[in-house]
């Protein structure tokens, strides 16, 4: 039957070649991601990088082309990896540096947003970090009082607390929204901290890394003893007096000076 | 031909099952490294960030699992555009910022290892800091003075050169390597520094953080005006005097304390 013969050569060569065929397109596409994917992502990557080593200062807006790069980070598990390390390696510290003073002056500060609270929900609705921020927004957002925890950083929260340290938070968010935030923290699982420092009239004309810096020299001259800062700016540890050691967690939303 | 056409409808149906088994191989195979890759990449990677925020520090060696990753970003594409866009910030604000004195005071700092020279060649063939540093060693590889350039910082070497700004090298290498540092360093295009700053004897106890500000407090006490440094290890901006910008390099192979 050469017919046969014929037929079973010509669909042996097509199992081959749809074989090949489809190894070939598996190979392409990941080819293809490689080259138009990896340059943007380099970029993007640089990007976020060289904020959190705080050489990129003062951006207003996450550059356009990055937007959905950052914006899936925030989102990531990464992220979350991130933070969850940053908030172990203070735990580690917690555990075995101080010897703390046990005179009610052992002090702990926090920052509120991206620290204690996370501000992504609100930014997932505006274009992560990608349009200018507007703060009459902004803070209609946070008088909803609905941002949750980050559940890592309120472990060490209470952590802190069961070792008898006291614990400040010293926050950019404006006087006007103490009722909300307080009623957002304790919400979520927050309390027993000793203050709330938030910016009065006084220190709205100040940049935040002087009004921080300036709260801090408050406490400190009350004779507190402040063994470590937890924060997501570069603002919150800059100048005089600092702490023994900072913990600076990652975020790339917006640059807080 | 019952025969021909049995044989004709088998080897259809090979060839379907062939060109679907292919494809599922691809897929079981791009889902293999995403079960088994991601919480590994996720670890090193959160390592990794929490070394360049400064908040993992003292570390020896880099994690044994995290050698291979780390291995991987030191060789990256991702890496040099990591260096890159550090350094085109600090061109940014060279170009931005300074109304300099004009007065040949105006001066500059940079690292020299993994800032100027790279050693990624050295650990490369020692496992990536995946093992204790070999001091004697090191300083072997040192001597041969083959290391090679970063050669975007070297572009900044010379804008900054170009700009009348005088540019002092300090670096934690110790006296002794001198003559192999100068070497080296003239070897792969720098050259005109004021000065290169080296560990002498009485420094070799000092904690690095400590010898470099003493070198910086050097220098200002001499009436130098300091505008930047750029170095990769934080201990090289820590303490004071310090300077109007710092910059800090990627560098997670080991922690200079």
């Amino acid at each position: 039957m050469p017919m046969g013969r014929t037929l079973v050569l010509s669909l042996a060569f097509m199992t081959l070649w749809i074989g090949l065929a489809v190894a070939d397109w598996n190979i392409l596409n990941q080819r293809k991601r490689n080259v138009f994917g990896a340059s943007l992502k380099n970029y993007c990557e640089s990007w976020r990088i060289n904020v959190e080593l705080n050489n990129i200062k003062e951006f207003d807006v996450v550059p356009q082309e990055c937007i959905e790069y950052i914006g899936k980070y925030m989102t990531s598990t990464q992220y979350k990896a991130d933070i969850e390390r940053a908030i172990e390696e203070s735990s580690l510290y917690l555990s075995s540096c101080c010897s703390l003073n046990g005179n009610g002056k052992d002090s702990w500060i926090f920052d509120v947003d991206d620290t204690l609270l996370s501000t992504v929900p609100y930014f997932k609705r505006h274009n992560f970090g990608g349009e200018k921020l507007n703060i009459t927004s902004l803070e209609g957002w946070m008088r909803e009082a609905k941002a949750p925890a980050l559940e890592h950083t309120l472990r060490l929260f209470d952590e802190i607390k069961s070792r008898g340290i006291k614990i400040f938070l010293i926050s950019s968010r404006r006087e006007c929204l103490r009722d909300a935030t307080v009623d957002n923290l304790i919400k979520v699982g927050y309390h027993g901290w000793t203050s709330l420092i938030l910016r009065g009239l006084n220190d709205e004309y100040k940049q935040v890394h002087n009004y921080k810096a300036e709260a801090r020299k408050q406490l400190v001259n009350e004779g507190n003893d402040i063994w470590g800062i937890v924060g997501d700016q570069w603002s919150s540890f800059d100048g005089s007096p600092s702490a023994r050691r900072t913990f600076k967690l990652p975020n790339s939303l917006y640059y807080v000076s």
